[in-house]
């Protein structure tokens, strides 16, 4: 995903904090074309010169007119809770959405599209979702279908990120060998009768033996798990 | 997915507008059980019970310790952004958990899931992700991998219902509650103790805990492993 070639446009956005936790959100998806439309003016900018503010936040442009804001996009995107009504728009999940902005963006590297997002009380006006080619819209509950503006933008990048990768991943575990296993229901056997653990003897080595293959342990784990076992031992048999 | 066998946990949480948020997004995909530990008590009190305050919000259960809050729960799952190292969890995309967190319960009707989000500040503590079977992690950018708690749960519960996919029925084993790994834990430390069996006090407790939650145990084989220690741990104790 060209994530450099999306913007987030918030229109009449109220609440700088919303702003602010919107640019937030782009910073975690890697996302950094931000633009305001009519923000109420006074907070917005202390906001957005506060020492330390983001730098998204810092760079934003800001816009006057829907129409001046989007004017080099060339796909323009609405978003919508599941509420409203839009006979005229063709609507998306983020899910369906992601081929189309993908696909957009790949068709040629000056195509640009911006996802607009309305005001934390009224959402996207008639007026200004005419402007938009299709509508996204997340699929909440009926019963409660409003978002929170910066959690929908959240969750709008998201979607648009997710098939990323964690990049922190951890190599995965090693199984523990079947010899590793049978050295460890083996002293596990020992262990027990040492303590005079009650069972049926005459199927004890495979009850035991099944327990703990389908404990599905790693060779690390394996080794620990003998390690405290072996000890245990030690001290049944060495008292005092 | 089973929506109301999953819990929202938020451990230590500091700001009551998070918390709020967070609620908001769990109604907006119909979820309903938030299980707060140790928030700034009274602010979170005066949120709670202020008019108009969030259905989910005023119904909210508050503990008063980690392992009270998930004793219930037979899954336990961590948060954690990718910067942070987990050698010794398996870590999984929101995408990639979605199944996994399905098939566990999907396969037993009495099985409950609890997603764990940390402090504003901290995130999870290592103590704390001792509880953990294994870790999600949003993949966020390395350059702000730090996501804003209430937008971090409205992306999780996003993606576990952004599809909903047939529940996968692989067994029947009823996995073990966090109280019964926690006895388990417990035993096992003290036989360990009674034993001899050197390891770093400060983290002992931590470091068998974490032990014994990836090992995924089911309720019968915990129920096996317990009677197995404490037979050893009575041996040790009166031995000859």
């Amino acid at each position: 995903m060209n994530t450099d070639r999306i913007a987030v446009v918030l229109v009449s956005a109220r609440n700088p904090l919303n702003i602010g936790a919107a640019a937030r959100a782009m910073a975690n998806f890697g996302f950094g074309d931000l633009r305001v439309v009519n923000p109420y003016a006074i907070p917005f900018r202390q906001a957005r010169s506060a020492v330390g503010a983001d730098p998204i936040l810092a760079a934003a442009r800001e816009f006057d007119s829907l129409p001046a804001a989007i004017a080099d996009c060339t796909l323009v995107i609405g978003t919508a809770g599941p509420t409203r009504r839009q006979p005229q728009h063709s609507v998306h999940t983020p899910a369906e959405a992601v081929p189309f902005i993908d696909d957009h963006l790949g068709r040629n590297s000056t195509h640009r599209a911006a996802i607009l997002f309305g005001s934390e009380k009224t959402g996207l006006l008639n007026q200004q979702l005419s402007y938009c080619e299709w509508l996204l819209q997340i699929p909440t509950e009926l019963a409660q279908p409003s978002m929170n503006l910066a959690q929908a933008v959240a969750v709008c990048l998201y979607e648009l990120v997710r098939t990323r990768k964690p990049v922190a991943h951890t190599g995965s575990s090693v199984a523990a060998s079947a010899a590793d296993l049978e050295r460890l229901t083996s002293v596990l056997t020992e262990a027990l009768l040492a303590s005079g653990y009650r069972s049926h003897p005459e199927n004890r080595a495979d009850t035991l033996r099944r327990f703990i293959h389908r404990l599905q342990l790693s060779a690390e784990d394996t080794s620990l798990l003998l390690g405290m076992l072996r000890q245990m031992l030690w001290k049944i048999h060495n008292p005092g």
